[in-house]
């Protein structure tokens, strides 16, 4: 029952997307993520997903149009939406979802990430 | 599928004790709410509760201790847990808990909200 501060959880770990899970509540995971350059398209067919930017900014990108989602703002992505997140430079996340989301949704490839760590 | 400002949100309403609605996701509800003064004892039989600081710091008190909880920072009360709320100046957090929380849990008094606003 400690409190989590998202700096200090943020120095603990320099790779880019590869979320560490920092908080479990109701089958939820609250996870951190460091994104830069462009993800795979993807979706996820049974979670809605959000992301929180705490630092800096990032587009998600959708089928039909790109989100530009700057700090203090976040975007809930819908359960069966394609998006790929693109980051121009480096920027810090906090991710709301499901116990069960993968990172690359129905996609599996290099980039997916099991087993996550837990700071 | 807007993005979220939660500046520009918090510039909505003043009232404190008072949780707005801002994303659902997953049968969870993302809310903002303005803390000051003192809240009432109380747990939530079945539902974890996040409260993530945008603006300022709060006391949590459980019956043994308190937690400081500061800007960036967040902390999970877990189910069956009395807490009390204490916010010596005005705190902006965000919460992250199941549709179903009712804001005082156990307790139904005068602090208690119920239908509350989307923004």
């Amino acid at each position: 029952m400690g409190k989590v501060n998202l700096e200090q959880k943020f120095s603990l770990f320099s790779e880019h997307w590869s979320p560490k899970i920092v908080g479990e509540l109701n089958g939820q995971q609250v996870k951190l993520a460091k994104l830069k350059g462009e993800f795979v398209w993807h979706q996820h067919e049974h979670e809605d997903e959000l992301f929180f930017v705490v630092k800096g900014s990032f587009n998600m990108e959708f089928r039909d149009r790109t989100v530009v989602v700057n700090e203090n703002e976040f975007l809930i992505v819908p359960k069966g939406v394609e998006h790929r997140p693109v980051a121009l430079e480096e920027v810090h996340i906090m991710l709301f979802e499901p116990a069960s989301t993968l990172n690359t949704g129905d996609q599996v490839n290099a980039m997916t990430k099991k087993d996550l760590d837990r700071l």
